[in-house]
C-alpha cells in the first residue's frame, strides 16, 4: 500500500560499530511523508537484498538531495555501491519480539519461539536494545534445560554447518576462560591428532582477553582461512588450528557476544548454548570443556561449576554431543608468557620439551589431552595421560604439530617486542595471590592482542619466594606511550601480585 | 595517571535522538594511543561540563586533524561551542551496573541500590542498552512493593520539586490511557478548580498517542510556560493546564520511557514510579488515577487493575501522597473527536452544554471530577456527582475554563483540516467491537498531533445501529499522502470497527 521512495546510496565514511545506520537530511521529502525522526527502524532495500536499519537525521549540507549516507556496517551488510538505488521504507513489525516479552512476563519459551527469537536476530532483524532486553532476560538462571537445549539447536539452525567425509567421530574442546597465558589448545591437538583423532580446531580471537587461540597460533602461521583450506588441512593432518570467524558458524551468537559484553553479563544458558552450538555447527561429536575455577577466573566457585557442568552434560546428550567437563584450578596464570609471541614461545619449549619449558602448562595439556583420549577410547585415564606424554616427550606431537602449521601456511618465526621493561619486586616474600583480570588488562593495556609482540612474561607465579629486587615480570610493548600506560595501570594496582609471608 | 587529551569541538550536523555521539577520525593519535574503537564509552570534559558519550570512528576526510565532532544531542548537553578544546578520555565505570546485575541475577534491590541506578541514569551516565537491561529485568512484576517506593523516591529525588504558596492541599488526577478521545482533564479541573480545589495540571503531549492533554490544550491555548508563568496562572485562578514538559519533574523517567516505549514494555513499577514521582515532583497531595479495563485499553483484565489500583494506593501511602484509584470501562473511544483540534471541538461543546457534545466525554468527566470533590471533602460521591453536575451545567465551570485560558494567554480560534473525507459503513448491523489500537493508529496515519486539525470524527460508537452507507467517521488530515495513507491503513485493517448483529 505504501509508496515506494528511491534514494541513491553513498557511504557516509562513519564507523558505527555493528550497528547499522542510514543518514537522511533533515528536509527530505520521504521523511516528512513517512513520518521518520532520528532512532526510526527503516528497511532498505535494493534488487538483491534488504536491510533493517536506523536512522540519523543530518544536516542539509551534509547529503545532496536524493541521497541516503550508509554507515560502515549497513553499507557491508547491504553491499550497496556508491550511487545504487535503495528503496526506503518503515522496518515491519518484527514477530517474534512478541516471545521475548512472553519471557519477560515470566512464561516459559517453546522450541518454535526461541527459533523465531534467534532466527530474526541472525537476520539483524533486532535493535540493540532489543537485544540486550532478550539477554538481560534470560541471565541470572532464567533458561530451564529445555529452554537452554532450544537456544542451542536453534543457534545451530541459524548458521553454516561443517562435515567431516571420512571422519565418524570428530573432537573438539573448549576452556570457559579467564586465566592469562593458559594457552594449551596447540598442545592438546597435536598430542590427541597424533595419537589419531580427528580435531578441526576453530578458535576465536581476544576480544576481552589479551590473546585469543587464534592470535596466539597466528604469531606461528596462518590461521585465516577459507573453509575449503581448512578441509584440505584436516584431511592432510587430522587437525586444524585456525580461526573460527571466516567460518560464520553462528551468525546470531557473535550478535549476541557482542551485546552481552557490553552489558559484561554471563549468562550460564547463554554460554552454554554459545559454546555448544558452535560444536555442533562445527561437526564435532565429541568435546571436553575445561572449567577453571578460581576468585577471578570466570567461575569463581566450585558449586557454580558443578552447575555449569551438569548444564553443559545434559545440554550436549539433548543434541546429541558427548560432552566431557572438567573442572581446574583457576586460582592462578598459567605458563609464563602472556600476549600472542609469549605464549608461542611457551608452546614451542613445551613442544620441544626445552628444560625452560613452563611445568604447569604442559601438565595442564597433558591432562585434557588424556580426558580426550580416555573420552575417545575409554582406556581410563592413567593409561590416557601415559600415552599423551609419550607422544609428547618423543617429539611425535611436536612434529604432528609442525605437519599442521605446514598445510596451513608454515612456521613464521617470533619477533621481538621494541620495548622490554623488567619490573622487581619491591618486598621480599612469598607470591599469595595473583589477580587474573588485573593481569589480562595489565597485558592488553601494553597491546596486546593488537601488536602481537606485546604482552608480558612472569618470572614468578603464586608460590614463588621473592627477595626485594627480584625480577618479577617483563613488559613487552611496541610503543613507549603504551608501555607508559601500562606501567601506570601496573603503580596504580599493587595488588595485582599479593607478597606476603605465608 | 592518564594522559590528557586536548581536540577541538565541532558540530557534525547529526541528530542521533538521545544516544549522544561524538566522531574522531580514524587516524587520530588519542584513538591511537588510549584503544579507542567505535562503541567505546568516553568521558568528555570542559571547563565547566562533563559527558558521557559513544564514539562513533569516521574517514579522514570528515573531519581535520585535531577536531572531534559531536552529535546534536552531544552538543546540547554538554553546551559546547564551535572550536571550544575538550579532553578526551575513557568513561569511568559506573558503580551502580553492578545493581543491575544483581537484579538480573534475582535479588531485590535496596532503596540505596536504586537511588544510585536512578541518579546515574538522571545523568546520562547509562547507555540505552543498559537502559533496557534494567528495565527489561524490572518489567513483567518483578519489583516488589519496597522497590517500587524505592523507585519512586529516587525519581522525585533526581529531579525538580514545585511547591505551592498558601495552597496546603493541592490536587492532581491521571489516566492510565489507552482510549482514543478521552480527554476528560480540561473538564475535570475546570469542575474542581470552580469548586475551589487547587490543581496545577500539568500533561504531556501524545508520542505513542493521536493527542496528549497538552496537544488539545494547545489548539486552544499556549500551554508552554515557564515555571513562574504557571505559578501565576494558579495564583489567579487555582488551576492550569499546561504542557509539563518545560519543568523537568523527572529527567531519569523522561529516559526510561523513551526505551521502554521503544521496547513496547509496560512494567507496572516503572508505570507506578513514573506517575506517582511526578505527581510528588509537583506539589500534588491528592490525586486521582483513572484506569479504563478494556480488550485493546492499555490494562486488559479487571484482575490487572485492582492489582495495579493496590499497589498505585500502597506506593502513594508510602510516599505521602493519597491516591484514589477508579476502574473505568475502557472498551471504546470517548468522545467523538480524536486528534487535538477535534477534541477541543468536543471539549467546548461539552463545557457550553451544546445539544450535540458528546454525553459518554460529559459523564465520565463529571464522574471523576465527583470522585476528587469527595476525597477533597469525604462529602460523598452522590453529593459529590451533583456539585460537579451543577458547576457545569450552570456554566460556572465554562467559566472558569475561560479565567484559566485567559490567563493562559487567550483562547485561540479553531482551523479546518484541508482535507476531509467521510467514510462510510459498508455492511448494515451494530457496532460490535472497536480496536482502540488501532483507531489511534489511523489517527497518527493522518498526521495526529503534528498537525493540530489532523485525527478524526466518529459518527457512531459500539452499540451503534448502521445500515450501509451510514457515515462511520470522517478522516482529517493535511495532505493527500497522509490522508491516502491513513485511508490504504483502514482498508487493510477492517476489524478496526466491527459491524454485525447482537
Amino acid at each position: 500500500m505504501a509508496s515506494i521512495h528511491f534514494l541513491k546510496a553513498i557511504e557516509m565514511g562513519i564507523d558505527t560499530h555493528q550497528e547499522p545506520v542510514v543518514y537522511m537530511r533533515e528536509d527530505c521529502h520521504i521523511c516528512r511523508a513517512e513520518g521518520f525522526n532520528s532512532n526510526t527502524r527503516l528497511l532498505i532495500k535494493t534488487d538483491t537484498g534488504a536491510l533493517i536499519t536506523t536512522l540519523n537525521v543530518v544536516k542539509s549540507d551534509k547529503l545532496q538531495h536524493g541521497q541516503i549516507g550508509f554507515s560502515k556496517i549497513a553499507q557491508q551488510r547491504l553491499q550497496v555501491s556508491q550511487g545504487q538505488p535503495v528503496s526506503v521504507g518503515h522496518a515491519p513489525l518484527v514477530e517474534s519480539l512478541s516471545a521475548v516479552r512472553k519471557k519477560i512476563y515470566g512464561h516459559a519459551l517453546s522450541d518454535s519461539e526461541i527459533h523465531s527469537i534467534v532466527i530474526d536476530i541472525s537476520k539483524h532483524k533486532y535493535t540493540d536494545i532489543e537485544i540486550a532486553s532478550f539477554l538481560s532476560i534470560c541471565a541470572g538462571g532464567r533458561l530451564n534445560t529445555d529452554e537452554i537445549i532450544g537456544l542451542t539447536r536453534a543457534m545451530v539452525d541459524s548458521g553454516k554447518h561443517l562435515n567431516w567425509p571420512g571422519s565418524e567421530r570428530v573432537f573438539d574442546k573448549h576452556c570457559i576462560g579467564g586465566l592469562p597465558g593458559n594457552r594449551t589448545t596447540p598442545l592438546i591437538v597435536a598430542i590427541v591428532s597424533a595419537a589419531g583423532l580427528t580435531i578441526p580446531k576453530t578458535s576465536s580471537r581476544g576480544i576481552t582477553s589479551p590473546s585469543g587461540t587464534a592470535d596466539t597460533m597466528e604469531a606461528l602461521t596462518r590461521v585465516n582461512l577459507k573453509l575449503t583450506k581448512i578441509q584440505q588441512v584436516v584431511e592432510d593432518t587430522g587437525a586444524c588450528l585456525a580461526w573460527g570467524g571466516a567460518v560464520n558458524l553462528s551468525p546470531a551468537d557473535d550478535l549476541l557476544i557482542r551485546i552481552e559484553r557490553a552489558l559484561d553479563l554471563d549468562g550460564e544458558g547463554q554460554l552454554i548454548a554459545s559454546v555448544l552450538s558452535k560444536k555442533i555447527a562445527a561437526g564435532s561429536t565429541h568435546t571436553i570443556i575445561d572449567i577453571p575455577v578460581g576468585d577471578t577466573a570466570k567461575v569463581r566457585t566450585q558449586a557454580d561449576a558443578d552447575r555449569l557442568a551438569g548444564l553443559f552434560t545434559q545440554v550436549g546428550n539433548a543434541c546429541g554431543i558427548h560432552v566431557r567437563c572438567i573442572i581446574t584450578d583457576g586460582s592462578k596464570p598459567i605458563g609464563s608468557g602472556i600476549g600472542p609471541v609469549e605464549e608461542a614461545r611457551d608452546l614451542l619449549a613445551v613442544f620441544q620439551c626445552l628444560s625452560h619449558a613452563p611445568q604447569d602448562l604442559r601438565a595442564r595439556a597433558l591432562m585434557l589431552a588424556a580426558h580426550l583420549l580416555d573420552l575417545a577410547r575409554q582406556c581410563g585415564m592413567e593409561n590416557a595421560l601415559q600415552q599423551a606424554t609419550e607422544l609428547l616427550d618423543s617429539g611425535r606431537a611436536w612434529a604432528q604439530f609442525q605437519r599442521i602449521v605446514e598445510a596451513q601456511g608454515g612456521l613464521k618465526s617470533l619477533p621481538d617486542a621494541r620495548f622490554q621493561i623488567e619490573e622487581k619486586a619491591t618486598c621480599s616474600g612469598v607470591i599469595q595471590a595473583i589477580d587474573n583480570r588485573k593481569l589480562s588488562r595489565l597485558a592488553k593495556l601494553a597491546g596486546a592482542p593488537i601488536d602481537i609482540t606485546a604482552g608480558l612474561r612472569l618470572h614468578a607465579n603464586i608460590g614463588s619466594r621473592l627477595s626485594a629486587g627480584d625480577p618479577l615480570f617483563t613488559l613487552y610493548s611496541e610503543s613507549s606511550g603504551e608501555s607508559d600506560y601500562a606501567l601506570a595501570y601496573y603503580h596504580d594496582n599493587p595488588d595485582i601480585f599479593e607478597i606476603g609471608e605465608l
